[in-house]
């Protein structure tokens, strides 16, 4: 049995319900700009065996609380545990990112491709998921997340980053059809991934969607949003007594805010490349926001980045239904105190939107 | 004295008048997706020889006109011969992009900084320009190009290709008259730059920014459009009895097309991100659009190659104004034949629009 909740303003302002305050949190806030991240790291020998370690990913998931009073933490885990329990030899490679040594580029190999179990394939994150739950002992929610089928489908085709995505335009563009059969294969495996991390203590999930901007209007909605909307749909919707909400974030998706918005997802992550203003206007109230800040925003003065909270708090003005986060993931090379300073301001200037 | 222009679709879709068919071009349409290319690049050397030897730029600038009927020619060089001629030590590694020795980072740094003068410090471009005119013999008008002062500057700055624009960032956030002060030298030096190309016998103008997109928007209109929309104001507006139209350029600019649109410039390049109906709606006729087929597409056989152009010629919609083209530079591993099969599209579907 888990504690109660005693802070709960996140999930509130997920659902669009009065709060306080705007609460915060950062991606990545649990990483490499943290001096005890790497030292976990260090311990831990690789970057996949910190993923795969439950008492390490509990580790670095709650030390950005010890320093800061943030209102989430995110399970730390990677957008491609699911390539690798599909057993596609997923490597990270020093300073080269993720590689995956066999990639899928023909029927035969989408054909071989199956939904992991996440009770045996992906235990270690069902059971970092619990583990951290009673850790945090109820002081924060806890988010849990998996990659967009699309993103991490550019993964598995291109068999890593990629800057053109050759590969998975190319079969997009081509061979449609072997692409879809592909992306509904990693649909089911992310939903039954998403649903055993609420079952084990997540309390509300994000999708992320981090090369969805890559595609063309038409190619979006078809390739990526629409998968996205059958996560939407498929995930368990109340857990313990509340709602569970899902958040939708695509990287460069400021054009297609109002299209993300009619999935039905509670919110939508929000790039520092649209204003929060014209993002309301254009979701018409229909979710909350989450965003905006630039991430190089940090490499500035502390008094520069109040002031640049400040600017995020009035664009989206006053109201409910804001999440307070940076744009896109915190860089590593970025001050913890200046990662403090922000948390701070948002802290000391937002009640008085929520009068 | 350069022949009359025999083909001149291309000038006047720019300029919003009537044209028989939709004019095609491409960017990087002289590049290493052409074995042709390739030759003439291992004769010259290194990518920086084939810049400033001016029989090779034009040898390579005339080779893809050899093989499609395309209705423009852009001079073969790069963005960065500014800072190059600002003596900032440019070299171009292999496989490692550009590289800048002496980056940009402090006041005496900008203090340095002077604007070239064409006709001495930039005289291998100039005299490229003239050859080019003269080889070109009217068949089509030839594009002279720059980079934006914000996407050049990210190179000053950085000191190369950058991911997070950590250090110029920085500068924007931290010392924000400091980038002004760099900027504006990078302005005059690219419009000195642009009239010494338009004098030379450039009929249009282009200004790609590249790295507009990776800016929160009022710093995107702020470090970006300001200076884009100068220059737009300070090139020579009338040569040889017409008017030299001026292409702005943002990747990723898609929201802020009613921004560029106010500029003055007579056309916008848009990538293959927004559709090109939306982008037409948002400008409101005060421009002509240029794009904006995903490079990708051109992975794809010649058949889903012509449909997809369809989409792009059917997304403009009838009515003059929209120079086809992809929505970026075409991809090095690309066939030469699928280029011909998008080019070849062009001229057979885009008359139906023009009626």
């Amino acid at each position: 049995m888990n504690a109660p909740l005693a802070n709960d303003v996140f999930l509130r302002a997920l659902l669009r319900q009065p709060t306080e305050r705007t609460p915060v949190w950062m991606m990545r806030q649990a990483g490499r700009y943290l001096p005890e991240y790497r030292a976990t790291r260090a311990k831990a020998g690789s970057f996949l065996s910190l993923c795969m370690n439950p008492d390490y990913a509990c580790e670095v998931t709650l030390q950005p609380l010890e320093r800061f009073p943030l209102d989430a933490a995110i399970l730390f885990s990677d957008i491609l545990t699911i390539p690798h329990a599909m057993d596609l030899d997923l490597a990270f490679e020093a300073g080269e990112g993720p590689k995956i040594g066999k990639p899928v580029r023909t029927a035969a190999d989408v054909d071989a491709l199956f939904v992991p179990d996440p009770a045996t394939d992906l235990k270690y994150v069902v059971d970092a998921v619990a583990l951290i739950r009673r850790e945090l002992g109820g002081r924060v929610p806890l988010i849990g997340f998996a990659g967009s089928p699309w993103t991490v489908g550019t993964y598995m085709v291109e068999g890593g980053g990629s800057k053109n995505f050759a590969h998975i335009k190319g079969m997009l563009y081509a061979e449609p059809a072997l692409l879809h059969r592909m992306l509904d294969v990693v649909t089911r495996a992310t939903i039954v991934y998403l649903n055993a991390q609420i079952d084990s203590g997540a309390q509300a999930v994000m999708v992320f969607d981090t090369w969805g901007g890559a595609l063309a209007p038409a190619q979006y909605r078809e390739f990526s949003l629409d998968y996205m909307a059958r996560i939407v749909a498929g995930v368990t919707h109340e857990r313990e007594g509340r709602r569970v909400p899902v958040v939708l974030f695509t990287k460069g998706g400021g054009r297609w805010l109002d299209h993300m918005a009619a999935t039905g997802a509670d919110a939508i992550g929000v790039d520092w490349t649209t204003d929060l203003a014209d993002a309301r206007a254009l979701t018409a109230g229909k979710v909350a926001l989450q965003g905006n800040l630039d991430p190089c925003v940090l490499y500035a003065q502390p008094e520069v980045i109040r002031q640049e909270v400040a600017r995020v708090l009035a664009s989206y003005g006053a109201g409910h239904g804001h999440v307070f986060n940076l744009g896109h993931g915190i860089h590593p090379d970025v001050k913890p105190e200046h990662a403090g300073a922000m948390v701070a301001a948002v802290h000391e200037l937002s009640p008085a939107y929520h009068r």
